[in-house]
C-alpha cells in the first residue's frame, strides 16, 4: 500500500494506492468518518464488475448499503442524473454523518461527487476509481460536475472527496480501448507538469499500451502523485492548475462537437494535446524535438492521430463556450518544453485554423 | 453607510447597510471584482418595484445587464427553477468574471445563489436582500439551496457571497405581513444569541410592527451584524452556527406540512420558537419568566399563537427529514436563557407531542 495526502481548503485527505485494496473499502470509508449508511453510485457495467466486492466490504465494516447504478457513458453527467440521485438519497435517509461512494470512471465520479457535494450542503464522498482516466486525475482534485448542450462541465463545484481508494488490479477488467484513453491523461500531466513521469511513459509506452500490470501500477502511482501535488497548491485554478487543462481547451470542443459518442474523452484529449504543441512550437518556443517526442508517445500508445471529420466552424463554437474563456478570448494552456506549462493565453487565429485543418477539420459551405 | 466585514474559509466579504445605497449598486459591484456582464435575478413583484432602478446603476457603472425572473414565493426554490437559470447563464454568455446579483428575498437569494455556486464551478454572487428575511438572516452566511418534495433545502451549499448590499428603504414596499414575518427571524437571533438585539425588540416591538423607518433601519443593523458575527466564527455550522436553527426544526416540517403555502417561513418559525421555548424550560432550565418574554414579544408583534391545523403524525414525519437529524435522532436548540443557545439536542418524546398538540397540532385516526 501506498498513501499520499492532499491538501485542501475544506480539509486534507488521503489517497491511497493499493493493488487489492477494493476488498478494504468499508473499513477505509469508516477510517475517514463515516458510520451508518454508504449508497453506492456506479455505472451498470462497474457495478456488474466490482459491485459485489464493494458492498460486501462496506456491509463487513457495518454500513447499511444501497446501490443505485446510471447508464454507462458521458451522456450521464446530465442534470436528469443529479436530479435522481437526489431523489435516491432522501429515499434512502441519507444524513450527514453518511458517505456516498463514488465506483466508477470519470462520469460516476463527477455526477455522484455534484450530487454529494450538493446534498444537505454537502455529504462525505469516497472515491473508488476504476478507469485509468479517473485514477490518475478525475478522482483527485475536487473537481465535480455535469454537462449541459452549451458545454462540457458548465455546471459543477469544487468538491473535495474525504478521501481516494484507488485499486490498480481494476484496470485489469477495462477495455483495451479504454485503457489507451487513460493513458492520454497521464501523458498529459507528463508533459505539463511532470518530465520524470514523461520520460518514464516514453520508456514503458509499449508495455501500458499492453497492458502490462507493473507498469500500469507504476503510471498510476506517478501520475496521480504529480495530480495530488498540482491540486494541493492550486486548489481552485487560479494559476499551477491550469497546466493539467493542457489538450483541454480543443478536447472538450471536440467531445461536444460529437455529441460526446465518437471519440472518448481522452482521445479527444490526445487531438487537443497534438494541437497544443504544435502551436507551442510557434508560439511559447517549444522545441520541434520535444514536440515530436509527444506526438511519438502518442503514437505508440495507439491514441488517434487526428480528429474524426469535423466542422471547423463548431469547434470554434465550442471553444468560445470554454469555462476558461475571459472576456470573449479563448485562452490555451500551452507547453514551453516536456514538463512545463504556459499559463493560459490567447492563440494567433489564423495558426489555431491551419492546425485544427491539418488535425481533420473541415470546412464546411 | 455602515459596513461590517463577514469571515469565510473562501474569503471576507463586506456587507453594506445603507439607505438609499441601492442606486450605487453598480459601483458595490465593480469594486467586488467582477466586470462585463451582470445577471440580475429577481421575483416578478421585486423586479416591478426595484428592477429599474438596479438595472440603471448596472449599467452606469458599465455592466451588461440580463434581468431574468422567477414566480414569487418559496415553490421557485426548485430543482426546476435552478435548471432555468443555469440555461439562461449559459445562453448570456456568463463567465466566471462577471456577476450573477440576487435581487429579492430570501428564495431569490437561495435559488440564484445555488444557481451561481455551480454554474462554472463558481461564478461571483452578490446578494441585495429585499425583504427583512433576507436582510437579518439569509443573505449572510453562504447557505444557499433548494427544496425537494422530501423536503426544505435537501439541495444546496456552503457558498459566501462576495457581498451584500442592504437597502433598509427597501422594506418600505413590504407587505405587513412579510414585514412582521421578517421580525421573526430578528426575535430568533435576539433569543438564540444576542440578548441586547432582544431588549431592542422587547423596547420597539410596536415600532417594528407599524414599520417604523428608524427602528427598522436599527433592528436590521443590529440583527445582521449578529449573524455575520455567528457565521464568522462558524461557517459551516459545527456549533455556534446551529443556535441560529431555534425555532427551524419544527419550523421547516410545518412549512413542508403546509405545501410551502399556509404560513410565511417567519410565521412557521414563530410556531417553532414557541415550542422551542416551552420545551427549553422543562429541558434546559430556561425561567418561565424568560419563556413568557419571548412569547409576548411575539405576541405583540401580532405573530402568529398557535399553528393552523396539522396532523401531528405528519409534522413529526416531517422533523424526521431534517438536514440536522443524526441516526435517525431530530435534534432541536433549545435556549436556556436569552441570547443563549444550547448545542442540538434530543428532546423528550412524550413532552413534545404535548407541546405539539397545545400549538394546534391534531392527532388524526
Amino acid at each position: 500500500m501506498a498513501q499520499f495526502t492532499v491538501h485542501a481548503r475544506s480539509g486534507d485527505y488521503p489517497v491511497v494506492v493499493e493493488a487489492g485494496g477494493l476488498s478494504r473499502l468499508g473499513r477505509f470509508v469508516r477510517s475517514l468518518g463515516p458510520r451508518g449508511r454508504a449508497v453506492v453510485v456506479s455505472d451498470a457495467n462497474v457495478a456488474a464488475l466490482h459491485g459485489p466486492l464493494a458492498l460486501r466490504s462496506l456491509r463487513s465494516a457495518g454500513f447499511s448499503v444501497r446501490l443505485v447504478t446510471v447508464p454507462p457513458g458521458e451522456r450521464s453527467k446530465s442534470r436528469r442524473q443529479l436530479s435522481a440521485l437526489w431523489d435516491h438519497f432522501a429515499a434512502s435517509g441519507l444524513e450527514r454523518g453518511d458517505a456516498v461512494v463514488a465506483l466508477g470512471g470519470g462520469v460516476v465520479g463527477d455526477l455522484a461527487g455534484l450530487a454529494a457535494a450538493t446534498y444537505l450542503r454537502g455529504v462525505p464522498l469516497v472515491m473508488v476509481p476504476t478507469s485509468l482516466v479517473a485514477q490518475v486525475d478525475s478522482s483527485i482534485g475536487g473537481k465535480v460536475g455535469i454537462n449541459l448542450a452549451a458545454g462540457k462541465n458548465l455546471v459543477g463545484a469544487f468538491a473535495p472527496p474525504r478521501g481516494v481508494l484507488t485499486d490498480p488490479r481494476l484496470l485489469a477488467t477495462l477495455p483495451a480501448r479504454q485503457l489507451r484513453s487513460g493513458l492520454a491523461e497521464v501523458v498529459k500531466t507528463g508533459m505539463a507538469v511532470d518530465a520524470r513521469l514523461f520520460e518514464f511513459v516514453e520508456r514503458a509506452a509499449l508495455r501500458l499500451r499492453d497492458g502490462d500490470r507493473a507498469s500500469l501500477a507504476r503510471a498510476v502511482w506517478l501520475a496521480a502523485r504529480a495530480k495530488g501535488w498540482v491540486v494541493s497548491h492550486d486548489e481552485h485554478e487560479g494559476g499551477l492548475r491550469s497546466a493539467l487543462n493542457f489538450g483541454h481547451t480543443l478536447g472538450h470542443a471536440l467531445e461536444a462537437a460529437s455529441g460526446y459518442r465518437g471519440l472518448l474523452h481522452g482521445e479527444a484529449v490526445v487531438v487537443g494535446m497534438r494541437a497544443g504543441a504544435r502551436l507551442s512550437v510557434a508560439e511559447v518556443g517549444l522545441p520541434e524535438r520535444d514536440r515530436a517526442r509527444l506526438e511519438a508517445v502518442l503514437d505508440r500508445l495507439e491514441l488517434p492521430q487526428r480528429m474524426p471529420p469535423t466542422p471547423l466552424a463548431r469547434l470554434l463554437r465550442g471553444m468560445a463556450s470554454d469555462k476558461k474563456r475571459r472576456g470573449g478570448v479563448v485562452l490555451w494552456v500551452l507547453t514551453p518544453r516536456v514538463g512545463s506549462a504556459s499559463l493560459p493565453r490567447p492563440v494567433d487565429g489564423r495558426r489555431l485554423r491551419a492546425v485544427l485543418l491539418e488535425l481533420g477539420a473541415r470546412v464546411v459551405r
